[in-house]
């Protein structure tokens, strides 16, 4: 078992410890909630004032042209192009990760409907984050699709079938982590004639994501979990060039016109990823997203993401090493004394770049006050209810993110300490961390 | 007619003149875009530093409680909704106008659907803005609609009958600043049986609007215009509450859902205009649009949108008066010696807080380079293509915004004597004002 001295060793060997300088972290914390809302970048403050004061404030709507406002949307997307294995061009930043299902699924159903119109069914996780989901539902009932839900990844392949249309998948579950074989399982949906949308809310920026290797229909994601773009960052989306010309997405707003400045009464969709555009996209948020992407393009001397993703996969091991020996915690599916269970895959490969863990009977239901303790503590982690009519299945989840642009092995080694501590002192009995709050 | 010591005087005795403290505005220059993109609040830069510095940065995930994020969407549109009267509870910032209204106009036509299905037309003028109608038309086509769109407002008595579904309009028309009669347009269509929905993007915060006593059924409006909230501010968005309840709108978010942190797989919507959320709401940009809507409630005491209009009015007759006079514009139809002709209303009654004019062959294709001279002499104001098939009727325009809030008199004075002397100089013929940007 690793000793405290040994994860130091670790981070003084580290060839990317000098990425945690482009992040401003805060004292005494240690963040493993990367998943959920990405640190602050050091850059960020200073180019948003500078978008304020300047752009905004001095230069006012000429910034539109002279600050690069009108292209912002497409530059970070070519950025973040670059980390998933899109081409240049091919990527947007535009609204919300749930709005830009929205228009993907909606072109994918429109073609599935042209090309194979007996198809009727959408499939999904049950799992999957909830919005993609109702979003889903949104559509599905709209148009006349039938929604399929699988609880187990082994129910995949005899539900790729004749009557999928479009199977819809986060390639890391936002609960679990459990990462899907994205190259795999796109090549059955396509072997069943079916098409295939990626949400890489959990992928983008934690694990190397190559969308034209695997071949995908679409894709979206977030920017402000792993890409640390600020609290409801804008999202990204990605066509692949087979489909992006062949239909409108729904929801053509005037900057996805091919000449929004014509004014013209008729909508022209633009050429390639422009038309997955909406609105006016919010500057500021926008801009603070880029400080975020720009960190990863300062890692690619050092490796990039094949580095980050080896570095990501040695802390998780690390802590799940760490919480096994510390915790008690065995094999997956088997207790401890303290009640915790690995609730992610134990296969590197197969997980993401988090380790969620959840609580057996009793203690099941004091997942809330254990991570409120750990809070308290300085670590940050988050709370993900689980299904109360079958808590066995789909457990209250302790969920744990681990960012390699800014973690070190010396933190995961202090927080499996004070885990240890809340857990054996029982301080998580406290009333003051049982107290839910209206949202957590 | 009014000379420059005139206006001084007006803006000496003027009631509402401190209210320009508030912003922040570039040294020299003459702002009349505010129609287009608002100003800089002086409270803006320091809030959107708290956010990043201390609420992301340092609080990070846990100021979704504690900073109020989760609530900020709701907290401005309660102030919004004081703006454009409508009730407590009932107005929600959320993503961008043409995201409402893919929304409203989608729940509209729900309501339609089942109450008379055998209307099929969606109503909405020619001369609205893009952005609308390609969302109408999406719909349109998505639903079987028919998407009529008409040219005079003379043709809408006729066009409201018994085929109409739902009349969309902008209350005050970006190109010529147009104003309907609200109240009037939407008793018409509810006594012919349609729903209305009401665009105000160039009403909120320009003129005084009165959602519930005008019977409306929806409105949508822009964060970034006359509100101030900064480039790509969301916008908003209003249901009245006899139909907020009854329908989905499509994009059901995770975040538009009764419970958000059940993570149930089923949508149900949340009460109210809660469902009309989407995903995560871009928060940088968010409370940067809280500091601009924040100054119209510090007007409250100095007789807020009320007086605000009266001095609006003031201004743009002050302008109108003037360039009639300094720049020989007459009548609306005739056309002055430099070719300047009103493309705005006449009547304040029919006008919003905007004035424009074209030129007259073989001016009028000039418009964008007198613009563009006069930007080179600090008067921001915007140009704003006409149809070249038929400039006669749909003209480029010269679009002048007029914001009480911070616009003073003897600015007005100032722009029109630039005005005149770039068209009297000739100045707008030189080479550097006639080379068109990308955008505009």
């Amino acid at each position: 078992m690793k000793q405290r001295q040994d994860c130091q060793a670790l981070d003084a060997a580290d060839a990317l410890r000098p990425l945690r300088e482009h992040f401003t972290l805060p004292a005494g914390v240690i963040y493993l909630d990367g998943n959920s809302l990405g640190v602050l970048p050091a850059a960020t403050e200073a180019r948003v004032q500078q978008v304020i004061r300047q752009e905004w404030g001095t230069d006012l709507i000429k910034s539109w042209n002279t600050a690069g406002w009108m292209e912002l949307p497409r530059r970070i997307g070519n950025k973040i192009a670059w980390l998933v294995g899109a081409g240049e061009d091919e990527v947007t930043v535009a609204d919300s990760t749930s709005l830009n299902l929205y228009k993907v699924l909606a072109a994918a159903l429109r073609i599935a409907g042209e090309d194979r119109p007996e198809r009727r069914v959408i499939l999904s996780e049950r799992s999957n984050f909830p919005t993609d989901l109702y979003i889903a539902e949104s559509l599905a009932a709209q148009q006349g699709y039938t929604l399929k839900l699988f609880d187990h990844v082994d129910e995949l392949p005899a539900l790729i079938n004749a009557e999928l249309a479009v199977l819809m998948l986060t390639e890391v579950n936002y609960r679990t982590g459990y990462k899907h074989d994205m190259a795999g399982v796109t090549q059955l949906a396509h072997a069943a004639g079916a098409l295939v949308i990626w949400d890489l809310a959990h992928s983008a920026g934690a694990v190397p994501v190559d969308l034209k290797g695997a071949d995908a229909d679409f894709a979206i994601g977030c920017g402000y979990k792993y890409l640390n773009g600020g609290p409801g960052a804008p999202a990204f989306v990605w066509a692949h060039p087979r489909h992006v010309d062949r239909f409108w997405q729904p929801l053509s707003g005037w900057l996805g016109h091919a000449a929004p400045f014509q004014f013209t009464p008729n909508y022209t969709p633009a050429p390639g990823i422009g038309r997955y555009i909406c609105g006016t996209p919010a500057i500021l948020s926008t801009a603070a997203l880029e400080c975020g992407v720009d960190v990863f393009l300062a890692s690619e001397p050092m490796g990039g993401m094949p580095a980050l993703r080896k570095k990501s996969i040695a802390l998780t091991e690390l802590f799940i090493e760490l919480v096994e020996a510390r915790c008690g915690l065995k094999a997956q599916g088997a207790f401890s004394d303290l009640g915790v269970r690995l609730a992610s895959p134990r296969d590197a490969a197969r997980r993401g770049s988090q380790v969620c863990l959840s609580l057996a009977a009793p203690l099941h239901e004091a997942g809330y006050a254990v991570i409120q303790a750990l809070i308290a503590r300085g670590v940050i982690g988050d709370f993900r209810a689980g299904d109360p009519s079958r808590l066995d299945e789909v457990p209250h989840i302790l969920r744990f993110g681990f960012t390699p642009l800014y973690l070190g092995f010396t933190e995961v080694f202090d927080a499996v300490e004070h885990l240890r501590q809340v857990l054996a002192s029982g301080e998580w009995k406290q009333s003051q961390f049982n107290q839910k709050a209206a949202v957590t």
